[in-house]
């Protein structure tokens, strides 16, 4: 599939310079792009590499003196990461799934699948599941039990879904990611050392060693509309009620979100954070990779947090977070600075021992 | 299905007050409980909320006035958690994976299944493997050539276990869990810079550049009763011997096990955690999401670790960890306190050098 | 299958001493060694346990003296991790796939599969895709459309590899691995909050909330010879070109590798490490376990960082880093040497600002 320049621009709503009528096959790096690719030059840094390609046309930057690098056509590209997100969209070949309902696939025949539904070979599809229209379900699938999956759905190979969830329209998931696990719920008979510590910040008291006892979840998992759940990325369901992902969320490879865990929508998790149970989380919350958030807290909107934060305590809206405990993003670079001269205080203060005492005995 | 008020207190071994013979469908939330529901109220926080809903029996603390809370009928709970134990357990609709073995499973003829054993379907069991009466194996999941499966195991979707692994009653593993992997092992022909950096704490020395060689594992995973494994965790095998999981230890989503680890019982390790090789963990041992054990270390007996909390030496029993590097949880506090007063510090520092510079000089 | 220590000994290219003719069977540690296992005993500290097993050879330290340890034969081990590769190479048992194309795999009639080349049940191979001659694709895979496997590759159960992927020779994934999920890379309309706080490093600015538009994975992975990668790990496509790991890489359980990653040959990253998108790593770079790198920066040459250190800006060839933020190894001992101080020094600045404040006034 090939498209125009001009057609490409239109798309991505900005504007195209020079011949418009260029055919593009694919986008490309500047010094790897042949003459059918539109090279993705977007700063002068990247454009530099232009002279070691093929590239006819380019996405260059808006003032950009695109012939002077040497093009015939060029896009410009006012905010070049938008400019990427309609671009790759238009360009993506796909996982080449094949259309259809692959005959080695294991659909209940109570489970209902809407107009256009595609499945991949060795999937299975659970009683009284319901698959909205235009959804792909990729190869070695599973969809529990009576879950709902809205309109448009794209899952990945080998995405699991357990019973009774509820998702919402274009969810995407990556390879692996299971949604529906039961939550990590255990309690003892008696009062356990665990529990004392967390009261006392470190003191076990006399709490004798016990076996553990499992609370099930009996509550699933609810997804909006726009989610998408990265490859090998774990949901917990909710203990009684259901554990929640807002609309427009977004979650990286190898998250974990525990029992109980609202999200408000538009959030973004980086790698590998972990949500333990019961967090409550509000809009556009941006947490960076292996971010690490306490049960039971509250995260008000717009709270953003630096990777690798452990955030053990309710973070108001609109702070910013870094650190392990998770202080203030400036708060930590400060510390972080005095913590990098702590020897040298060190020095310091015993010669200053040493001075005062002279001068206290001199005295 | 249903029980009634009565019924339920039996089973969890409380007491009953009211209405006993009221029937109940499922747990509920307080605000959002219909006339069927047990209202989950142990606290005067949650019982609040009962007005919004329409329960008419609720679970609720020892000495609570239920009655003045609008309800027919009250189920008494001295220790909540011990109580959603049980109730939860009766109240688990279950993942609906349906009975018997499904046609589409590949069973190896030479695979012994014991009586009542359900298996899913796309689900492969492999040559010599075993698994005990009464086991639920759940679609798309893997059992390995010789291994055994103890009675009572309930494996949920995608579950794999390698060749030769030990699995004792009663098991659960959540979707996705690997069991058996192949221990992360390697060696370079010559001593190499991380050699070096371990004996030195630093310095790389002269070692150069190699590639590495794989030690393969030899040992497989042997696992006790009643152990549960979480989503997407995994446990490799051990080197000569197996890695080894004791009785009653519960592993979280995401947690990893390293080769030749060997865990006494009754642990629980959270979200995340992850064990390097060769770790020796004692009995009741409790981390944290996002823990971390070094390579060859000692975990004494009834250890706790806040999350987060990153092990680099050997703990001795009943210790209380947390930081990176680990250290008593008081003392990490201690720390924490004076960090964040570290940049105030560096300003006194500082005003004292003048001062005694001045005194010094007045002198 | 037995082997003698005669040929043991010169497959390790090592030494032997005594009765060389010895049957062996399995490798064993020192206690319980049956009379047909070689026991392990390359330090004098395993050495003591032999008297509790039945060994009758063993693999030493090259000067131990064998005979007095009760041994009737001895391999001489220099550097015993390297004779441990050789040794479990030879006397691995294997998963025990069985031989041949299980007749429940779906082949695309496209694919094309080299001589020799197993395919264990329920895999699936996708359109175009090439597997490379001895090749052993275990039960449960997903081999992607158009996707290259080199010869010898050994996928375990359940690993699933994305479209247009390309692998180098001999590659081994260890359960659950997934190569070539998409990328995590979205953009807001404007820019956002996260964007404002990378520039100032705290400050959100006036940034308003917005939804998350996507930017697709044109550019899948392209893996070199002798890879190996652990279960549950997660790789990511590139956003234009391919992600790329090179030769002689090996990753552990649960690594994460975002798109665009490039990494030179022989690195080595220990569980649950994590790798930000577009981070340029060089050859013989070592991470322990739960490291962490931020987006878009560079790690030279044989760099080595210990467990759970967090890179957050370019580390130069040769650095040995620790901590969150990483620092070198040696200034991280100090800092945390003196952090352990730092509530003594408060005392002390304390007590000098008294003695200080009198000094001045008694002046």
């Amino acid at each position: 599939m090939t498209y125009t320049i001009e057609e490409i621009a239109r798309a991505l709503g900005t504007e195209a310079r020079g011949d418009v009528s260029l055919q593009i096959r694919r986008a490309a790096e500047p010094a790897s792009a042949g003459p059918d690719d539109l090279a993705l030059a977007m700063s002068p840094k990247y454009a530099e590499a232009l002279s070691q390609g093929q590239a006819r046309a380019a996405m260059v930057w808006p003032d950009a003196d695109w012939q002077a690098l040497g093009l015939r056509a060029a896009i410009l590209a006012p905010r070049p990461r938008m400019a990427m997100a309609g671009l790759t969209r238009m360009m993506d070949p796909g996982q080449g799934y094949g259309p259809g309902i692959h005959p080695s696939a294991v659909i209940d025949p109570s489970a209902e699948l809407g107009i256009g539904v595609c499945v991949g070979p060795l999937t299975v599809i659970g009683a009284g599941a319901k698959i909205g229209a235009g959804s792909v379900i990729g190869p070695h699938c599973y969809v529990g039990t009576d879950t709902v999956l809205g309109e448009g759905a794209f899952l990945r190979e080998m995405v699991s879904i357990g019973a009774r969830v509820h998702i919402g329209d274009r969810f995407i998931a990556q390879p692996g990611a299971r949604i529906g696990s039961d939550g990590f719920s255990f309690v003892t008979p008696e009062v356990s050392g665990a529990e004392n510590v967390r009261k006392t910040m470190g003191d076990q008291g006399g709490a004798k060693a016990q076996s553990w006892l499992r609370i099930h979840s009996l509550g699933a998992v609810r997804i909006g509309d726009d989610v998408e759940i990265g490859a090998n990325a774990t949901i917990d369901s909710g203990t009684i009620r259901a554990t929640e992902i807002g609309d427009g969320c977004k979650l990286d490879n190898q998250v974990h979100l525990g029992h109980n865990v609202r999200t408000g929508q538009d959030c973004l998790f980086a790698g590998q954070t972990g949500i333990s149970g019961s967090v409550d989380i509000g809009n556009n919350v941006v947490l960076g990779g292996q971010c690490g958030v306490v049960d039971n807290v509250f995260i008000g909107d717009g709270v953003i947090a630096a990777g690798g934060t452990k955030i053990l305590s309710n973070a108001p809206a609109g702070r910013v977070l870094m650190g392990y405990p998770a202080v203030k993003m400036e708060t930590h670079t400060e510390i972080y600075k005095a913590q990098r001269r702590l020897p040298r205080l060190l020095r310091d203060v015993a010669a200053l021992k040493k001075a005062v005492s002279k001068l206290g005995s001199s005295e």
